[in-house]
């Protein structure tokens, strides 16, 4: 068997970036050396994104973009059911029609399409015919009016893999950080926090560095409020009601970890290197320091799932969709960590 | 009359940094040539972190902190009596004996004398004795152990100068950040934001910054939910509710003002170079990104006063207190925002 791990990548909301980069990743020799790429989206869509971006394309690309039209092109129903080694390929999930696709706007439409494409590539992955997902953006906003419940990727993932216990994690050379919470209101974190969840985001954090990097993680943790709410002096101490109490067990099961940090100091430049990761309480805590270092390269992680998935850390960037402009490197990135997961997972590479 | 200010420095916590870095200011030439500093605190405390310090200081200043040893002391009740020209003094509060001092250690007594300085620089500044008041560290801890029931240096000087209206900003030559909450426990923020508060603070904000660089402010505000609450998608709709009421206000008054921003994309170097200013709306969101980019350099500024106001960006740093090796480029940096602050109030220097 192939020591590339084959990855499905999804193609993300059609009327955005997601098709562009995921074309460009298809056809680019360091990501092809790396793994046995398999998009999961819609032909019809692909070759018009091709004809929209191609002059520019012609331009700045090395890799000749001529490759993408050359790909093979096999209904969803039908992959993945002959013993063949997988080969580059794109999975035709006929879930939109490139006419009904304009880029750069939000529909139900698109949505539904994006959802479609992730539905599937978690299957192929739950069964193993593949070996993790990557996915490219979604819009919040165009997924919510299609129906869909979920509020994005990682709520997805863990519903429709039945994960127990999942969280979001995003990761750079600068800075790695997971997340308590996540896509919730600021209002609503506090009641959202719990010893064990507290406990399971630091484990599973714990869990990932490990596999990613071939040794026990040095973590740290952050404190709700300001200075980690300063014994008691802001706040209602959940410092000492949620985090302490987790730190406690999770160093009794032989974790390393430093905090709550006072959230302000944990992500200066001579804190921030004492950590392979730091666990942050809620969305902007994490992602603030985190866009502030790694903009282009961030990679967003969902651990805990039973199967390995990453992502670009950006949006469906509509004001530039179908251009043949947009930056692939948050994808290559993405692929790059799927590739160590999966590689770590199957006792490759660097372990 | 002198064309430089005359700026009263208090001397923090006297068991931190705060004595130390004081005294290296009243002898720093780059001080003298820009103020007359006056300092607020006990002259027996400067005695003895002098010699304490005194090894370490043969090596390390090029200012001989001997000078020190040679500033006049006055007791403060005849302190700015007599109609001469003010000269570097220290300005003897007798507030706590050096016998009662432990350096790093967290006491009522030190945290009372602390708080005593201040309120001794406010009453010379509320006279008109001097231009403003620099402050070095308090500790939190000890000044509410000694009964006072201010969270911090904001909340006395808003008390003590009964300003209508007052926030905190920080300052660097990287990014300036003020805060509509700042003391505050995370779960508290939401029923703190009301659009009237935010308006305030725009427009204090909007206020200093023209007169620090001589024209318009160009600011940003951040929302408080994930991405700004995507529409509704995240949180209770405070964009809605407090942040855009405050920002068409705002505009009508002619501020150039954008957002509520998504507060994880507001920071990231590309954003914050369109912003002289970024409103936040609670203490981590704008320390966070803060402390990242200027943690040895960042001034305090409290907005909204009747009078000048400036400090350090950093704690009492126990852990080195009195051992002479404390950095005082955060309070060099203080002293400048002030002096600035000072000129631009008078008319003198840029402007």
């Amino acid at each position: 068997m192939s020591r590339q791990p084959v990855l499905g990548l999804t193609m993300g909301d059609p009327s955005g970036i997601g098709p562009e980069i995921c074309l460009r990743a298809l056809c680019e020799p360091a990501v092809l050396k790396r793994c046995v790429p398999v998009l999961f989206g819609d032909a019809s869509v692909f070759r018009q994104v091709i004809a929209a971006g191609n002059a520019t394309w012609k331009k700045s690309s090395k890799a000749p973009l001529r490759r993408a039209a050359e790909l093979p092109i096999v209904p969803v129903a039908h992959w993945g059911k002959n013993g063949a080694a997988p080969v580059p390929t794109i999975v035709d999930c006929k879930a939109i029609g490139a006419s009904e696709v304009r880029p750069g706007r939000v529909s139900a439409a698109c949505g539904r399409a994006g959802y479609g494409y992730i539905e599937r590539a978690i299957r192929a992955a739950m069964r193993g015919t593949i070996d993790g997902v990557v996915t490219a953006p979604i819009h919040k906003e165009a997924l919510q009016k299609s129906g869909v419940r979920h509020a994005g990727h990682t709520e997805i993932f863990a519903a429709l893999t039945r994960a127990r216990r999942s969280c979001m994690m995003l990761r750079s050379d600068a800075l790695t950080v997971s997340m308590v919470t996540t896509h919730v209101g600021y209002a609503e974190v506090p009641q959202k926090l719990s010893v064990q969840r507290v406990l399971d985001v630091i484990e599973l954090t714990a869990d990932a560095i490990r596999s990613m990097v071939g040794r026990a993680a040095r973590l740290g943790i952050c404190g709700l409020n300001p200075h980690a709410g300063e014994h008691g002096l802001f706040g209602k101490r959940e410092e000492e009601r949620y985090v302490e109490p987790a730190v406690l067990r999770a160093r009794k099961r032989g974790i390393d970890i430093s905090g709550p940090l006072p959230p302000d100091a944990a992500f200066t430049t001579g804190q921030r290197k004492r950590f392979d990761a730091i666990v942050t309480l809620y969305h902007d805590q994490g992602h603030i320091p985190f866009k502030m270092l790694a903009f282009d390269t961030g990679v967003n992680v969902t651990l805990g799932l039973p199967i390995i998935r990453t992502s670009v850390d950006h949006g469906t960037a509509f004001d530039i969709a179908w251009k043949g402009i947009a930056d692939p490197r948050s994808l290559y990135a993405a692929i790059e960590v799927a590739v160590e997961l999966a590689n770590g997972k199957r006792g490759v590479g660097r372990r």
